[in-house]
């Protein structure tokens, strides 16, 4: 039977979602908590990977296991991983659904501090200079489209098309008086929202002009872009999916 | 020439507020680097003190210095400073004028996690156990008043009277869905918000009733009142003082 799991992750500890060797990773910590509690080698998919630093509000993964399981895996999970992974639901889904393959959009976070904060040093990227957040989202705006985003790729991975389709993307000021960025996309290219936040906060800075971000987009080279801002201000927020796929949570 | 700052710190690294042999303190830092700015031994006094883990989302502290100033301090303080200590405002003040002494009251947040949080486990206590937040404000009602709150207070202190005004003191849930409790008061017996809040968490579970929590309360007596809450969940959120002596901010 195939099951999902709805989890969140602290990244500060962790070289990234994938496991890798002689490094920990998330993926590694939960197959070892799960494959424990099942008494049985359990593997997990996940929607996508995060690098290191980086942290997941609510990411899904998918594993097997032929018996039927309850609500009560949550509770036990919650106790055997550490205090910097937790898991909220589990469904038990068709067989064919697929944590990664089923996924129609990923959203993600980027939490800008605009003065020192004691609080979110290691949650946030503390950036007191003075940001022009209008011109901000007026280039952000250039980046809603279906289009080949290699100017923010990271070089030298072995993805086979940089097309990706951004649906949403924009700047905020949250409660706490932080910026935050939110963008939706069909898929993202490693390190990609990272290198946007980076050449954004140029624009923001006044460094590069609205028409120059376009250029970068247009180039498709990654050399043209900004720098990329720091793993620690990055979320995952959300996975979508087709709702009917999750017919059955266990409760 | 008497001047005050306005600051914040994360106490999760420090021994506590006060200054202590041997033990790293958030006063030691900043007379330290306030010292060596200034090229001058610098002595702060702070509106209060504040235990070992305790944080400071809005503390004053002043401190004198035969010179004009100018804002420019701020800059260089943030700058000298760890990034677990921030400092926002700098005031020119009469000269009599006492962070300490001339506080009306001071205001505490505690925050509970109700569900495993890897984002809040350094920032608020996690509990998951189901809470009964009616009891708890109804209980905390019984707080607000002047009184001897000794049941609540640290045994074998110096302090020569318990008697607080306790002003304000409800619990209410905030946009991360966490409960915050808040209370106001002139004065805060040593331990006292901790203790406070652990015997709360009582009577949100039933293992105390409201009427057993006013007996606490009239006991005075510390041995009748539950646990002390973790101190990674209490923040010191705000002095009050009589706003004309705040007339010159610094800019």
């Amino acid at each position: 039977m195939r099951y999902f799991l709805e989890l969140a992750y602290n990244g500060k500890n962790y070289f990234g979602y994938q496991i890798q060797p002689n490094q920990i990773s998330v993926q590694e910590v939960i197959e070892d908590r799960l494959s424990k509690i099942l008494r049985k080698q359990i593997s997990i998919v996940a929607a996508g990977r995060t690098d290191t630093g980086v942290h997941a509000k609510r990411m899904f993964v998918h594993f097997d296991y032929e018996e039927e399981l309850t609500a009560e895996i949550i509770k036990k999970l919650n106790s055997f991983l550490p205090k910097d992974i937790a898991v909220y639901h589990l469904f038990l889904m068709d067989e064919e659904a697929h944590a990664r393959f089923d996924a129609t959009s990923r959203s993600y976070n980027y939490y800008i501090s605009p003065f020192k904060d004691p609080f979110s040093y290691e949650s946030a990227w503390i950036f007191n200079r003075e940001l022009n957040v209008d011109k901000m989202n007026e280039a952000a705006k250039l980046l809603i489209k279906q289009g080949d985003f290699g100017s923010f790729a990271k070089l030298h991975t072995d993805v086979k098309t940089n097309i990706c389709d951004v649906r949403e993307a924009f700047w905020r000021k949250n409660e706490n008086n932080q910026l935050v960025f939110q963008i939706t996309a069909d898929r993202f290219l490693r390190n990609m929202v990272r290198a946007i936040v980076g050449t954004l906060v140029e624009v923001g800075l006044g460094k590069i002009s609205i028409q120059e971000f376009n250029d970068i987009i247009e180039q498709k080279n990654r050399s043209s872009a900004g720098a990329s801002a720091p793993a620690h201000g990055l979320y995952l927020v959300d996975v979508q999916y087709s709702k009917e796929l999750f017919k059955n949570e266990l409760k």
